[in-house]
């Protein structure tokens, strides 16, 4: 039986429920990033449940380098260790070996690099991705890919597509191996495999039929958001989503502004995740129904109105923008928290208005109404 | 009728309640210092209430300078900008212009000094510090003091002692004008007089004594924890306390260590305030019942349970230390958060059980056995 539920469609457009082992996800859904096992900007777990958050995505890379994933799994596994009840993914680690560790070597069994720490000499392959995943005890693990730079040589791309395959068989043995185990953190787990290709379509469209014949339990696009420009990305969604099996979820990795996500779920993804609400709200940067405002800026140092008169979030139900300002000016920590939480909040908002959308088969006048609107600096 | 109710005596140590505009204040209390209308730590004013606070105290200088007392009138008061409805003490100002901003002259008129935010050059009397502290709207507003350096020559004590009162005389006048102004933000303001005269004992006495005849709605002993040892900070304390009117609160400024705390309750204070459980909070210094511990130690890297098992604080309930350690050493804003909240709540417990023991007639054992062992570092 498939953990997915496809509810109802409209156009490419999927409104669905995830089942995990930690609960069910209202699909589209948009996943909090909790890198080290907390949310940037001291927002607490407690806190996300408030802040109607679904499910929390971790960093398996830095997990793995502190406090280690083996002491993770002694004390519990992830979700313990955080004090989250709800469902919990974890992305492979490629990621961040590519993007933040320096680099050693590539080679058919894994990467060789060294820990943006304290410098020591790691290696990870497929097996030792899935490995921490399984002592993590994530809801979903990710496979372990290589993401390759936009712009790449065509024929780099080419056999790191084929290279990344051969891992995700590993990845799908190895994950296999270890929920089967009698002290599994998370026998429940499930694997999701991952498209890549960079931006030649036919790369990306045969890397997606073969992943998809691995009959995994669910799909993800990853590579993108990562220089190409937006219509380069909404292109290869469309190309690979015709390959994704619709009986599965598909989540675009790293992915993005209130207009990427609408044109996202325009386009037939249900899961996405990103850095931006908690990040831009570190900066101050606050999203509305009418756009991203500048809550540093001159103009709201006597505005007693909350962010968003439209939003139930706790910050918006207590707190004013000459408030939040005056935080930001005296540099108090609170200020990144409630900007943090207004934004998680925003976001997890805009997946329910989707949704509901979805569900009256209104999504595509929604979709024309704010894609461009919700992206604007006000 | 006085505001201030006494309930029991044990020895000098007074167990009461003190009403307010913003509500009642079982005492002895602690007040959690929120400097810039915020808690350090990213702790917001809700959270307060899980932490038992019952009084916020905030900084006169810093909010004048920043975001500008007019403009937090304008907004409706210090409680409604900050979202915070229990009651706030307002300091006078003067602690932070005489340590913090570059001083320029002080007067019989006032003080002339340099804003630590732009240089800009301020001046503030006792009538400017209780229109800024009527413009907040606080509960409590804290007369203009001079703070003097522990040690200071006996010549320039006495004289300024002597000024502080002249000051004092004119606080009382300027507070009661403010009060009964039409559109005073807090109608039900009070004003305590500050005590005044370094370690000075026969200066001690006989300020206190002046003051006293003034029969303001409380009374502090200020100028105290800056320097001198705490056995002449208790013996001081032991001169005023004689002169002090019994049916008024006191209130012993920026004290202390729980240790502090507990001899100062026993020489018959009712209020205290200080930074230090959330400076050390941000520091990883955590206080319990048996000691202080530093979280970032290595032997907690593994440890699964809470920071003290007899806390029913938040934290206690829900995180590990080694997930507090783990937050500390991955340098995530929440480890901040979470062991300030904490140590705030550990100091608002200390004083609960404080008033119980008072209320058995149980104190004086209760300060034997832990006066020493809450300040140890363990």
């Amino acid at each position: 039986m498939s953990q997915f539920q496809l509810l109802k469609t409209e156009g490419h457009a999927r409104r669905g429920i995830f089942y995990t082992a930690h609960g069910s996800i209202q699909t589209p859904v948009f996943m909090n990033v909790a890198t080290q096992a907390a949310i940037k900007g001291a927002v607490s777990s407690e806190d996300l449940k408030d802040l109607h958050c679904q499910i929390a995505l971790s960093n398996t890379y830095h997990l793995h380098v502190r406090p280690g994933d083996q002491l993770i799994r002694d004390l519990g596994g992830l979700h313990r260790f955080m004090n989250w009840d709800r469902p919990i993914l974890t992305d492979s680690g490629g990621f961040q070996i590519f993007s933040l560790a320096k680099l050693r070597k590539i080679k058919e069994e894994g990467v060789s690099f060294n820990s943006h720490v304290d410098g020591k000499l790691l290696f990870m392959g497929p097996e030792d991705s899935m490995r921490i995943q399984a002592n993590l005890g994530s809801d979903i693990a990710m496979a372990f890919d290589e993401c390759v730079k936009i712009p790449s040589p065509r024929k780099y791309v080419e056999a790191s597509a084929d290279r990344t395959y051969r891992w995700l068989v590993r990845c799908r043995d190895a994950w296999l191996h270890y929920k089967k185990e009698e002290e599994a953190v998370n026998p429940g787990q499930m694997l999701f495999g991952i498209n890549q290709g960079a931006v030649f379509h036919d790369i990306r469209r045969e890397h997606m039929k073969r992943i998809a014949e691995l009959d995994l339990p669910g799909y993800a696009i990853g590579g993108l958001a990562v220089g190409e420009t937006h219509q380069e990305m909404y292109d290869t969604i469309e190309v690979v989503e015709e390959y994704m099996p619709s009986e599965k979820p598909r989540y675009l990795m790293g992915v993005g502004t209130p207009g990427n996500i609408l044109e996202g779920v325009y386009r037939g993804v249900d899961f996405f995740d990103c850095v931006m609400p908690a990040r831009n709200g570190r900066h101050g940067h606050l999203f509305t129904k009418n756009g991203i405002l500048n809550i540093k800026n001159e103009k709201y140092i006597r505005d007693d109105s909350p962010i968003d008169a439209f939003c139930n979030c706790p910050v918006c139900q207590r707190y004013s923008k000459a408030y939040l300002r005056h935080l930001f000016k005296a540099q108090e920590m609170l200020a990144m928290r409630l900007a943090v939480s207004h934004n998680l909040a925003f976001y997890n908002n805009l997946m329910q208005d989707i949704r509901s959308h979805l569900e009256k088969g209104t999504f595509t006048e929604f979709r024309g109404a704010y894609s461009k609107l919700l992206d604007r600096r006000i």
